[in-house]
């Protein structure tokens, strides 16, 4: 350290606020400080030059899953925001009831991160209390959280944009598969999402036959055994609308084995743009979801630096019309 | 801090060293203290504890991507190892020339983790030494780099397995979607899976057309592009080898826009074995993902723990044939 301030030219004091990060030191001192020390190789102990100020610089991302696109992306965009203001994100995956159970109960018991991100899950009230003993910021993205600031999509409207299109395109007998996620079997994913299915057909005067609903966990071989029900129904939907594009490549297969042709035989519509929807040249309802992880990350910086935020932001959807979608045929 | 050692009936010695992790003390009045400590909400920061032991608890991981598929599923293996062991996951995400430049100028100027995990990109010879500066345990997967214990398939043998399954359904003119990753153009991703396709070739026999070898950088639409390029030539190949399955699919996509059927007019393999690869019915090589990420786990706690491990582990790959393969209706 004697070392470092020598050659930056400034007292060990001023040289160990400089690598501290504390406020009080002009932008020239301390570019000044870090260049000596890089030049010296000189290793810093965050924790020894923050405890005095008690920020970690570090930020808990709490996800339900890690290898789903969905949940990678939208990591992907708020990793980016944090990195680009010298914030080092903390992974923590939450899968089942065990491990949300461990993770609720120790994590108040360490001062670890200065504000934590819920990606795409719930939490409930017990869960709740622990995270306000952390005393840190709580923002959540991809889903609601009561009483937390929050990124999301209107799921209600994106599911309208999917199943009014199918309306208006004359279809009148619409099946829907719909998800849970299996670590979280009491909470529909995306609630709004059923209810839009429900509000465009009665909007639209078609009566509501549950025997073309299908609820089955996340997942594309899911989606596949969902169409098979739906195909066995007596009278099978002209169109089908999916919760999620993945949902809906797995209905594809199932069309196509049964020498089904789309969107002649019957119109698949999903909801996401998964990265691979445009290469199966599927019709969804694109959310952007790299960019609800950034708005996440603007909004945990806010929150640091003080400022307020608003309760939430909802990001538009839109409709991509692609091959998949097109009138019945024997309508 | 006095409150918990009361209610653990231990000194405040002992209560300091058992919340810090110390080696030294029993696991039985550790677990007194800890239930104490969280009986009475008891906020310790582990900076403060763990100054002396210089341990940080925490492993960095840096990816060259976080939202492809690839990246997540070890990310998701690597990340379940280290939180059972109760090590914190710091992730970095490395994308670019100027991110890579800016990671590994200033990482080994702090002090914030005991090892570093790199996935599946390279590293050079400068950047080594800076790694090496910053005297943590580093560990590589999903792709090798010299010096550092290593966790990855063999490219040459998986591509020997998906070229040779073409060769041994007699196809003769077969031909290579190669890909290059856009932010390390330099570095071809898996050169052994290039080599295998060459060395296939002169096993059987078969003289090799350059223009039947296509690189693209990675991504579904490239293959897509890369396809069509194939189709482009006056003799197109009667099958075809892409070095990733989301690059199958874009090339899936080309042939059933040209109203060609597979496998009957052309063959598809893929290497990978993608989740949404049995949906899309590709014969492809898996590779275990997840897997490697929780051997490079394992291979983190062996090193923390003084343990030698060996230069490196290979995992096997499989070939998975489905719907996608078959001899060539013109032989």
């Amino acid at each position: 350290m004697a070392d470092v301030a020598r050659r930056a030219g400034v007292s060990m004091a001023t040289a160990s606020r400089a690598l501290a990060n504390h406020p009080h030191v002009a932008a020239a001192t301390r570019a000044r400080v870090l260049a000596a020390a890089e030049a010296l190789s000189y290793v810093v102990s965050p924790e020894a030059s923050r405890l005095a100020g008690g920020a970690t610089d570090r930020v808990g991302v709490v996800v339900p899953h890690i290898s789903r696109w969905f949940f990678a992306a939208m990591l992907d965009g708020l990793e980016s925001v944090l990195r680009d203001a010298d914030l080092d994100v903390l992974l923590y995956h939450v899968g089942d009831a065990t491990d949300r159970h461990n993770f609720f109960r120790r994590l108040p018991a360490r001062r670890k991160v200065d504000a934590l991100v819920v990606l795409g899950m719930p939490v409930d009230d017990p869960e709740r209390e622990r995270l306000e003993l952390m005393g840190v910021h709580i923002v959540a993205a991809g889903g609601q959280i009561e009483r937390y600031p929050c990124v999301s999509i209107d799921d209600l409207a994106a599911g309208r944009q999917a199943v009014d299109h199918l309306v208006f395109l004359g279809h009148r007998r619409i099946g829907m598969i719909a998800t849970l996620d299996p670590a979280q079997p009491d909470w529909p994913a995306t609630p709004g999402r059923g209810r839009a299915y429900h509000a465009a057909l009665t909007d639209a005067g078609i009566p509501i036959d549950p025997a073309l609903t299908v609820t089955v966990p996340w997942g594309g071989v899911n989606g596949a055994d969902a169409m098979s029900r739906l195909l066995s129904l007596r009278e099978p939907p002209t169109a089908v609308y999916a919760h999620s594009d993945e949902v809906a490549f797995g209905a594809v297969r199932t069309l196509r084995r049964a020498g089904l042709r789309i969107p002649e035989d019957i119109s698949v519509v999903g909801i996401d743009d998964h990265p691979l929807a445009e290469l199966a040249d599927l019709t969804t309802v694109a959310q952007p979801v790299r960019r609800q992880g950034e708005l996440a990350g603007r909004m945990v910086l806010s929150l640091l630096s003080g400022e307020a935020t608003g309760d939430g932001i909802t990001v538009p959807t839109r409709l991509v019309i692609r091959g998949s979608t097109a009138p019945p045929s024997r309508g």
